[in-house]
C-alpha cells in the first residue's frame, strides 16, 4: 500500500510496447507507410500467439497427471474454447493485412528478405503442442526448419516437440476411459452387433424390393458393402494398424473407441465435458486450417507466384500444408462411423447410473 | 423408395420463397434498387426468428418439467449457445443493411408507411420467451403494442406471455437446488461469514496503517462500508424485498443464492453445465442489447431525428429500449457479490462428494 | 547485401515484445491464469491504436495542405476504411476478453488499482485527432483527466489537442468546396426552392383529400410544418447559429451545405471520393460508438455496480460517454435534410461537365 | 392514402415466409430437432444469393452498355462492396450450421436423399453471371449439371450462361481503356522499358559484387533471368497466347495491360474508382474460395468421407471446386507484373492532365 501506486503505462510497459516498431524502410530513408501495419499485425499475432500457448500449456499440464480431476475439465474447456475465440480473432487480422496492396507492399517487400513467418518459434511450438507430427525434424541440424532459426530458438522449439502433446496426453486419457468394458457390457461388441444389423437390414431392403432395377439393386448393395467394409477399419486390430501404417490413421483403436463411445453417448453427464472437449479440439484444428488456407491466399494475392520473402513460404508451399497439418483428423473422420441415436444400443442400466451425479444416487 | 425423388427445390420450397419479394416500388413503376435489400434483411431475420423460437422453445419445454433431466443439460447448453451464434449473425445483418444509404432509403420510405419494424410478432414472442416483463400490455385494447398489430397476432402474443417465460423457469429450478441447505451446511450463512471475515481484515488492515492520512484512511473506511452495506441485499430478505418492490431486482433471494453458489463452485462437476447455462443467458441478454444498439444506430442514420415509419419506433424510442429491456440482470449484478476463490469457503467434503460423479464412488 | 541477414525475430523484436507481460499475481506468489489475457487484450489494444494513430495522423497531414491534393482523396479513402477495419476487430477484442469470467478476474483485480483504462494516452489522442472537443481540460491541472496521467503525457495529448483535428480540417476542406457558388447557381437556393416546394405539394395533397377526417388532417399537416420548421436550420444563418450555440450543432453552415451537396449529387464523379471519406468519418464515428457500449457492457459485467479500477471508469462513466463523445454528428444528422432523388434539382449542364473528367472533354 | 395501410406483416409477407419450412423427419413423425435449423440456413442462404444477383445483375447491366456511363462507377463499386459484405455473413452462416453435430444430422440425412446443394440454381447463375466458365455445360444433356437439374432449372442457369458476365464485359471494358496509347506514349513501352531497367539494375549490382560467393552470384542471377523471363508474358503476344492456351491465362492481353495501368497509376483521379472495383472483383473470388473451403470442410465434418446427399457433392469433390472455381485469377496474379512506385515512369504530363477533374483546368 505505500509503494508507487501503479498506473496504465506502468502496467502494461506501454513505452516498450510503443518503441518496439521500426521500420526498415524508415533506416533508408524512404518510409513506406504501409510498413507499420506490417509490423502491427504481425507483432499482435506474436502477442496472441503467447496467450494460446499460454492456454494450452495450462490444459496440457491438467491431462499430464496420471488421473485428469474431474473439476478440471470445465476449466479445460472454457481455456479451449478461449483459443478458439483467439482463432478466430487471427483470421480477422489477416482481413486488416489485406487492406495492404501489392504495390504498397512492394515498396518494403525486398528490405525483409530473407525474413520468413516461417521462422516464427512460438507459431512452430503452437503446432507441435496441439500434436503436429514431425517434431523431430527439429533435431536436424540440414532440415530447413533448423537452418530457418537461430540455435536458441531450435532449443526452444525441441523442448516442446519432446513434451507430450495435447494429442498424445487426450488419447492416453481416452484409452484410460473405464466405460468401455463393465461386468457384462463391452462397447465396441455392443456397437459392432448393432452396424450389423442396421447393414443387414438395409442389404435386405433392397434384395426384398419389388420395384429397383436389377442394376440399381446391385449398385446399392455394392454401396452398402462399401460402409459394412469401412466399418471394418473400427472392429479389427490389424485393419485399424495397416490404416495407422500408411498414414491414413493416428490415434490407437481404443483411444478411438472411447472418442466414439463420448460422442454417441454424450448426453450422460459425465460425459458432458468430454464430449465439449473433443469438439473443440476438431474446432481448433479447423479453425486452424481455415488461418492458414486464409493466410496462403493472402501471400498469394500479395505477391503472386514469386517466391516469399524467406525464400520458402510462397503460395504453393502454405498451401500445401492448409489440410495435410491437420492434427486432430481422427476425431473428424469419426462422423464416418456414426449409426443414428434409434439405432443406437441402450446403455446397461448400472453402467448409466454410474455415469450419472453422486447426488442422484443419494 | 418409390416415391418421387426429394429434390433440393421442392424440399427448401424454393420457388415460393424467392416469390415473397414484393418491393413497393416496383408497383409504382419507379424500382428503387434497395429496396430489395432491405425486404431481404428483413425476411432472413423473421427466418432466424423462428428459429431463435425454435431453439428457445425447445429449451422452456426441457426446464418446464418439475425436475429437469440432467441428461438434457447438455442439450440446453448447446441450443442457448447456438442462440448465441445466431445473434452474433443477425448483429451483422445490421451492417448489411448499412449499405444502404439514407438517400437510397428514402427513394422507397414513404411507400411502407406506417409498417414497422414494431410489429414484428415473432421478436415479441422472443422477448416474452426470455422473460421480459410487461407481457399484459398484449391484453390491453388501447396499448400502442396492441394496436399496432392485428387480432390474430395480438392473441399469439399473448399466448406466448401467458406461457412460463425461461426467466420464470430458470428461476424455479435454482430455488430448487438442493445443494444450499443439507445437514450441517447453510450456504448463505457459510458464505456470509466469509465475507464478514474479508470485510474486517480489510478495515483492521487500513485502520492500523501507519501511513495512511486521516482523510485517506477515513475515505476508504467509507468503502468498505459500502460495500458492506451492499452484501446486505444478499443476506436480508427485507433489503431483498424492499430491492424487488423498487424495481432493482426480480429474482428470488432463494435463486439469487443458487445462481451465486453454481458462480462460485463452479469447478464442482454437478456445476459445470449449471455455470454454463447461467452463462449463457447473460450472454443473451447482452447479444440482444448490443442488436438493440446496433439497430437503434442504424435507424438514427438512417432517417436522422425524424419519426420512423410506424410513427413510433424512431431513435429515441429504440435507444431507451436497449438497456431497459434487458432481462437477465440480476445474473449479470452476480459479480457484486463474487469475493476471490482463496476467501472463499472450502464446502464440506461429504457435500463435495455428492456434488461428484457416480462412476468414481463405486 | 553485405550486412547480417535480418531475420523474422530481429524484425519483428520479438524478445522484447514478448518480455513485457508481467502479471501482477506473479510477483505475489499467487499467478492468476488469466491475468495474462488481461495484459494481452490491453497490449494489443495498445499496438492498434498506434496503427490507428497512423492512418489518422497521415490523413490529417493530408488534408493540411492548403489544397487537398485529388490524388491523395484515393489514399486517405482507403486508409480510413482500414481504420475503420481496425475497429472491427479491437470490437471483437473485447469479446475475446469476456471469455474472462468476473470471478476469474477478482483473482488479479485489486492488485492493478488504481491503474485504469482511463489512463490510455494513445486513446485521448485518437479521439482529439478526430476532433472530439474538451481538449482544454487537459491544459488544466486540476482536471481528473490531467491528474489521472504523468506530466509527460499531459504534455504529449496537449500537443495533440493543439493539433488541427480531422473534423476541422475536413470543415476547413469542406468549407473551401468550390462548386457550392458558381455563376447563375447557388446550391442551397435552388435546394431551398426544391424543398419549398415539396412540402407545398404535401400540404396541398392533404388540404384536398376528400376522405381524411379533419383531426386526422389537422395532424398531418402539423407534421409537414414541423418538417418545415427544421429545415430552417438549413437556409437561416441565425437558426444555425443558435443551434451551434446550444450545443446541437457544431459544423459551420457553409460546410454543412458542402456536406449536403457531396450526399446529394454522390454520382458526379469528383464527388465520388468526397463522399466515401464522409461515410467513412460517420462510420468510424459509429463503430468508435459500438466500441464504448461494447466496453461499457463489458466492465458492468466484470465488476457489476463497483467503481472501476481507476476509481473513475465504472460502468455509469463509461455508459455516458458512449454517445456523448460522437464527433461527427452532424454528418449523421443530415439524413434529415434529404429529399428523394426524383426531387433533386438538376445541377446546371455547365456545371455538370465541370464535376466530370477532364478526359472526357478533350 | 385511402388503401387499406400496409404492415410488417403484409409487406414482408411473413405468414408466407414462416410456412415454407417442412422438416421431412416431421412427417416421418420422428421430429429431428435440428433439421429446422438444416432448412433455415438454406433458406437465408437462397435469400441471400437472391440479394447478390439482383446486385451482381444492375452491375452486369451498366456494364453492358457500349460506354460506361462515369457517373455509374461509384454505384457498382458501392454495390460490388455490398456484395462482398453479404458474402461474409455467409462465411459465417456456415459457422451456425456447424452447430449441428454428425450425430444430430444422421437423424434426418437419409431422408433428403438424394436432394443435394449441387442443385442451387441460385448458386449455378452466381457463379455464371460472375463468370465462371463452363456454361455449355448445362446444354449437354448427359452432363451430371443438367442431369441434377428440373427442365425448367436448366432453361434458367442456361439463360444466365449465354449472357455476357461479368468478366467478360469488364474485360471489354478494359479493352476499350484510351489511355493505354495516346500520342506520344504507349504504356507497354513505357513500361517494358522501366522493368528492364530495373532488371539490368539488379543484374549488374550482383555481377560486381565484391563478396558474394560464385555459387550465390549464379543463383541470384537466375532468379534474375527468372524474372524477366516471367515478364514476358506481358510484353509477347505470342507467350500470351500459349498461356491462354494452356489455360493458365484467360485475359486478353490488352485488358491485362490495362488492369495494370490502372493499379500503377491508381492515384490518377480517373482511375481511383476503377481501381477499386477491380479490388473488389478479386475480393469476391476470394470470399466465394473462403466460403467454398468453409462448406467442404464443414460437410467433411458432417459426413465424414461418406458421399454427399447428392451423391456427388462429397468433401473431394467440394474440396476440388474450392481453387479451381476461380475467376478473377488473373486479376489476382497482376502482383506478379508490379515494380515499385520509384521505379515506376512518370506519365507525360498531357495524359496527366487528362485524367484529372475537369474543374481544375476552368
Amino acid at each position: 500500500m505505500t509503494s508507487r501506486p501503479v498506473t496504465y503505462a506502468d502496467y502494461l510497459k506501454i513505452e516498450g510496447l510503443l518503441g518496439l516498431q521500426a521500420p526498415k524502410s524508415t533506416e533508408t530513408g524512404m518510409p513506406a507507410h504501409d510498413e507499420m501495419l506490417f509490423i502491427v499485425t504481425h507483432q499482435a499475432h506474436e502477442l496472441w500467439f503467447k496467450q494460446v500457448l499460454h492456454e494450452l500449456g495450462s490444459v496440457v499440464r491438467m491431462f499430464s497427471e496420471s488421473i485428469v480431476d474431474e473439476k478440471n475439465m470445465g476449466v479445460c474447456v472454457s481455456r479451449l474454447q478461449r483459443v478458439t475465440d483467439i482463432q478466430k480473432l487471427l483470421i480477422d487480422h489477416i482481413r486488416v493485412l489485406e487492406t495492404m496492396t501489392p504495390l504498397d507492399f512492394l515498396e518494403f517487400r525486398d528490405l525483409l528478405s530473407p525474413a520468413s513467418g516461417f521462422q516464427s518459434v512460438q507459431f512452430r511450438k503452437i503446432e507441435l503442442t496441439l500434436g503436429l507430427q514431425g517434431g523431430e525434424r527439429f533435431g536436424c541440424p540440414t532440415s530447413p526448419y533448423v537452418q530457418a532459426l537461430a540455435a536458441s530458438e531450435v532449443k526452444d522449439v525441441l523442448a516442446t516437440a519432446e513434451t507430450p502433446s495435447l494429442f498424445v496426453l487426450v488419447e492416453k486419457w481416452l484409452e484410460r476411459t473405464p466405460f468401455l468394458d463393465v461386468e457384462g457390457y463391452t462397447f465396441w461388441k455392443s456397437y459392432r452387433f448393432a452396424v450389423s444389423g442396421r447393414i443387414a437390414d438395409d442389404a435386405r431392403a433392397i434384395e426384398s424390393h419389388p420395384l429397383l432395377s436389377p442394376e440399381n439393386k446391385a449398385r446399392q448393395l455394392q454401396e452398402i458393402e462399401n460402409t459394412s467394409r469401412s466399418f471394418e477399419a473400427l472392429f479389427d486390430e490389424s485393419v485399424h494398424a495397416s490404416l495407422v501404417k500408411e498414414g491414413h490413421r493416428r490415434l490407437s483403436l481404443r483411444a478411438t473407441h472411447a472418442a466414439l463411445f463420448i460422442n454417441l453417448y454424450r448426453d450422460q453427464p459425465i460425459l458432458h465435458m468430454p464430449f465439449r472437449l473433443l469438439t473443440l479440439l476438431v474446432d481448433i484444428d479447423e479453425l486452424l486450417q481455415t488461418w492458414r488456407a486464409q493466410h496462403a491466399l493472402m501471400v498469394h494475392r500479395m505477391i503472386g507466384i514469386k517466391v516469399g520473402t524467406g525464400g520458402s513460404m510462397g503460395y504453393p508451399y502454405l498451401k500445401s500444408t492448409v489440410e495435410r497439418f491437420r492434427v486432430f483428423n481422427d476425431f473428424l473422420s469419426l462422423s464416418t462411423f456414426l449409426i443414428p441415436r434409434s439405432a443406437l444400443p441402450e446403455l446397461p442400466p448400472e453402467l448409466k447410473s454410474r455415469l450419472a451425479f453422486a447426488f442422484n444416487l443419494s
